[in-house]
């Protein structure tokens, strides 16, 4: 992409409307804007991060065997109605739940177990049927109280959403362990290191698992060992489960950036899901959920993953891989830019080329802000040497390489 | 994908809450299901179905140079009622807006023109920044006040909506016929035969341009010459626009499929987006929309491709390539099949194998319903000379293939 033309160019000023270090930079850098309290856009550059987020996300719920569906997000009362969760205070605290103009009543989803179950009904019959697990990763809807800090908690934002059923506990457990060692791997793909912390498990359970980002910008707590055997949320940590021999017990605010339930039996049992177990014996499944927040995650890695100047991307999750800056209007360095964007673009890596006509300043400035990983710069001296400079957005090294070696090193 | 792991089987009987033969179709087959009047889940097999038909559209729209975003769907009144449309009783009628808990007024978008003008502003400021052009896939609301025709007419479905933005009416319209070109090939990738058609333009342009996929159960009607000269909605048909010399005017019942706009300076006026020209004037840019329903496009396949057996799914958007059909519990039979599908899997071939424990009769019905492009049966029958019965959903023959080579067969 030439930012030159480019719908988005990075903003001179720290928007003033921003309330935290992601949307601070996500705005300023073009990935976001606001579009009311807590209700941002994903533009381009963001989009480009959203998708690279998904498509790890979808790979790694692939690889737990679940198939992908997306559910509605605008939601009859009905099931909602038949969980008892329609008029639950809780509930309806957080929901948008409206009328519209015919005197119809909706929901917009927030969370999806009703849906889940509802539409699972037809399809888990027997014992064979089972077990079934599917996801989405989709947009849903949260009536925040006070939405705040950019990303991490908005009005409307992306979700994965994986519900699993099960014949039975044993099978449930086996599964949810699955998930359970699954996702640190997930976070750790996008650049996150999360830790996974036990929280309330309501009435179904003991636990269930949050898995939590240590940051000063987190509204959580959690109690943790560095040794990884202990870390417990705040609001359910109790000294005394802290084992014997673990040290260095601490207390950080923290991120969450995932969780896992297991519900037990019952939104399956207020939808009328039931099996004929292998004896025929009319049984009703055990169900969980698993999710994790794509865009609070890109919010998590701007607030841990960024200077002074700007953000810095993981590789894995950044808009492109290499950011191009041409410096001056030489019709030299003009061309020499030109040739390794084409090239770099043949060899299927993905470019920012600052093409534009603004200083030297401006362009370095920008691609800090931008935070791509690669910074190739090129210019009437670089080019005295055949080379352009070569600089990691997370190192202080500038290292000067041959243009005709550039493609090869930054494909290899 | 093993059909006996699928969340879905295809069911067994036509369902009664069907109101057209897409939902009949698509319901019974699992590729989606009715959440309520006009809200519809899109199931695995569904969702596979729109990825492919929304990948399509975005390799084309990044062909048109248009760059992918995601606007908010939750919207604040603000830009609505900036640009009038707030309280127009024909927005009103169809838009879903509300109060929430907190007397917050919020509208769902069934259209974007007010936001994607709104974001633009701060990005387009100087002829330099000009044209622009961004779009998204994504969901929709409308409060159609007789949801019906499955998927064809919903209150939630999926739009794939492109702004774009120009210095002067020449850019625009030079634009605008690169889109009018590009939309019918968009549709012929995803096996629809859609005709250009005049429409009304509102008070910005003579004509809009819709495109029309003829169709007994579509609720607009065209006049058209089969000589491709001349089509326009009834509503605004003129024979005394008819060519002379065009031959065989016909008139046909169709659904739209896609419609493009002229929009004037509307609503970057409304918004307060202005440039300054190479002359330093200010100046307010033209606007474009233009759509496509991803979602009305598979309602609309299957509508014009399928048969008193079920879905003919074009090979660019089914949900597999290959169905592989095991007859009987013969370890053979079961081996040989396995081993085919793994070969193809491994070929990178989608298929869905159907290793369930049914009869012939119910496995066959039930490729039929599924619609998938190639079915290739193994039964003990086929193993005596070593081969498969491979049959294509759109024709009759049934050909007799040499397991080793069918692999090679289906992937060259």
């Amino acid at each position: 992409m030439r930012l030159s033309q480019s719908l988005t160019k990075p903003l001179r000023e720290r928007p003033a409307e921003a309330d935290s270090a992601n949307a601070a930079y996500l705005i300023q850098g073009g990935f976001i804007d606001q579009l009311g309290a807590g209700i941002y856009n994903l533009l381009p550059f963001g989009w480009r991060v959203y998708r690279k987020v998904a498509q790890i996300i979808r790979e790694e719920m692939d690889a737990l065997g679940a198939q992908e569906l997306n559910l509605a997000a605008l939601h009859p009362t009905g099931p909602w109605k038949a969980s008892g969760r329609w008029d639950d205070p809780e509930v309806r605290d957080v929901m948008y739940q409206f009328k519209d103009q015919r005197g119809k009543d909706y929901g917009l989803g927030f969370t999806h177990e009703e849906i889940a179950a509802q539409l699972a009904k037809p399809h888990i019959q027997s014992y064979r049927d089972l077990p079934q697990a599917f996801y989405q990763i989709q947009v849903k809807f949260r009536n925040e109280p006070r939405a705040k800090s950019g990303v991490l908690r908005g009005r409307e934002f992306m979700m994965k959403d994986l519900y699993s059923f099960h014949a039975d506990e044993a099978d449930r457990d086996a599964y949810y362990d699955r998930v359970l060692k699954a996702y640190p791997k997930i976070f750790k793909r996008l650049g996150l290191d999360a830790l996974t912390v036990e929280a309330s498990g309501g009435v179904f359970t003991k636990y269930s698992h949050e898995f939590q980002v240590l940051a000063g910008s987190g509204e959580d707590t959690v109690h943790y060992t560095e040794d990884g055997s202990f870390a417990q949320n705040d609001e359910i940590f109790d000294e005394k489960n802290v084992p014997k021999d673990a040290k260095n017990l601490k207390k950080s605010s923290a991120i969450e950036v995932g969780n896992i339930f297991k519900l037990g039996k019952r939104f399956p049992e207020a939808a009328g899901v039931a099996f004929l177990d292998k004896q025929g014996n009319r049984q009703v499944p055990e169900m969980c959920s698993y999710g994790i927040g794509p865009t609070r995650c890109i919010g998590t890695v701007v607030e841990t993953s960024h200077d002074d100047n700007g953000i810095i991307w993981p590789a894995a999750i950044a808009p492109f891989a290499v950011h191009i800056v041409a410096l001056g209007d030489d019709a030299d360095v003009t061309k020499a830019a030109d040739k390794l964007y084409a090239d770099l673009e043949q060899a299927g890596v993905e470019v920012l080329y600052d093409d534009r006509d603004e200083s030297a300043g401006v362009k370095f400035n920008d691609a800090d802000l931008v935070g791509i990983p690669q910074r190739v710069t090129v210019s009437k001296k670089t080019l005295e040497k055949q080379s352009a400079e070569l600089k990691r957005r997370d190192g202080k090294k500038v290292e000067l390489v041959e243009l005709g070696t550039i493609t090869k090193k930054l494909t290899s």
